[in-house]
């Protein structure tokens, strides 16, 4: 098969052996695959995967058609359409996956978008609900909500009844996230603008400070990401304690396979039925074929995108 | 009636007006009512009272019996043994207070425990078990083990099955925190000792880089006290998300009616009936009749004590 192969701190697409499927496990043939932070990371070797993955081989989520089924296993048909997460090697012809981590595409999800769901829904729903218990008519910031991640919570926040404030640096990108149907601001504005009951904070160490200032009392901070910083300088106890609040902080990829299962249970349940509804979208910034993969890391790699990058097959 | 009143930085007693119930409140003839950090804090006029509270008057709980009942309030009959929370002037002959917070006193508890009781035990129960969901068999970690709040977590962990590890700078309480039921460790010795599934911060900002590291996958962190600081110079969200934890912080004080309520039912339901089996104790560094409050103030700022210090009417 082919795949994205990481060599000298770049990209190229070369021939691989096949996997096979194990007990429980399935062969899936990738139509897309989209590219995650992670994959960047991992291209510049900071990001090293978990064991048993390749760790020249990024991708950590795919949309595909089963091929085959390994012995026990029997969710999904040969044929089904299928999309999970990865640990690893998911941007190429062909992964194995087990079984109960794989969801079926929603009816008329094309290929490209199918193959960008899995990570970004996945980081979105369990931060905004799983840790932050986020209600209906709370207030919820996404900040950095241009993204990937970002564009698909604030879809999910208004969904369930949030009212959606984002904020977004790249001032071409505003109309497009508020017609998500979020109040959109400026990065640097947003204190004022509170209080918040949950943060989504997916650009760093930098807004913690404000976070903090801008929390409702009893309001929760989910971590994600931290491009602009991983380090908060000055980090107010006091303040936490005043808002009583909390920070929660988490990654997808070193999950166990029954917790990545149980994320997928979770979208199966209360995400993948508003992409049928409407209410829901993929928003692809840009599709690549697999042949040009170096080219969408290089898109990926510059910032400045609106939502997903996404490789086809 | 006789009251603690602070002034000029320090404390004195003093004749002030008798308190008169409302609707649903309940007028109790204070039998004893411990000392807390707040006090400490307010005594300095750094941590003034929530509205409503009179500025010069500490003491956040109180025991004692029922004098007087207002319009509506019918849950205990004058003569009863009730103890509770207030946002202030606890240290009286005479406190009112809404019915629904007041909690009975276990059989047998004499007035010195029970008017030490409140404050330590419903923030401690509150951080381990509602905040940080402490379960049986996890590891729990509590610094500042020695100190009223310390000596209740840890009994209460130990209580609910937890593994419990205690953190004790004084060397000459070590011995008592142990008898508690707690592996005890210098505070500058417990990062190799982990990993901890919760940890209950009641020192400060000093720790809570080696507290991320100590941390368990899906850790928590409760932060009740900072006394050794409130900023933390460098807090690493990279480790937090790589531990996919959570830090919480607290305060009593400025809740609502309704959450104090709250916590006082849970008391009822899961702590106040271990005083009765004996599992748990109220630790009592020293009890001082009133007259002497300056004297109790002096011992608590004076730092070192084991447990509660407590004033007797």
């Amino acid at each position: 098969m082919r795949a994205v192969v990481i060599r000298d701190g770049g990209t190229l697409v070369e021939e691989r052996p096949d996997p096979e499927p194990g007990a429980h496990e399935v062969l899936v043939r990738v139509r897309a695959a989209g590219l995650n932070g992670a994959d960047i990371l991992q291209r510049a070797g900071r990001y090293p995967p978990p064991a048993g993955v390749p760790a020249d081989m990024p991708g950590l989520e795919f949309a595909g058609e089963v091929r085959a089924n390994g012995p026990g296993a029997d969710r999904f048909p040969v044929g089904e359409r299928v999309m999970g997460l990865v640990a690893g090697a998911g941007q190429a012809e062909l992964v194995v996956v087990h079984e109960r981590v794989l969801m079926p595409v929603p009816p008329r999800l094309d290929w490209a978008a199918a193959g960008g769901l899995p990570e970004v829904f996945t980081t979105a729903h369990d931060a905004l609900f799983t840790q932050c218990g986020l209600q209906a008519g709370e207030r919820l910031l996404v900040h950095g909500a241009a993204g990937g991640v970002g564009t698909a919570a604030v879809q999910l926040g208004r969904a369930a009844g949030a009212r959606v404030t984002a904020t977004v640096r790249n001032h071409s990108h505003r109309d497009a996230v508020a017609g998500l149907g979020a109040t959109v601001l400026s990065p640097d504005d947003f204190v004022d603008e509170g209080p918040f009951d949950v943060i989504l904070e997916l650009v760093g160490a930098p807004n913690m400070g404000d976070n903090l200032r801008a929390l409702r009392i009893g309001g929760r901070i989910s971590v994600i990401g931290t491009g602009a910083g991983a380090t908060v300088e000055q980090f107010p106890l006091g303040l936490l304690m005043a808002r009583r609040g909390r920070v929660h902080g988490s990654t997808l990829r070193t999950r166990a396979l029954e917790e990545k299962a149980m994320t997928a249970r979770a979208l199966e349940r209360s995400v993948l039925p508003l992409f049928s509804t409407g209410a829901l979208h993929v928003l692809l910034d840009r599709a690549f074929p697999l042949e040009h993969a170096a080219d969408a890391y290089e898109r990926f790699a510059a910032g400045g995108k609106l939502g997903k990058i996404v490789l086809t097959l």
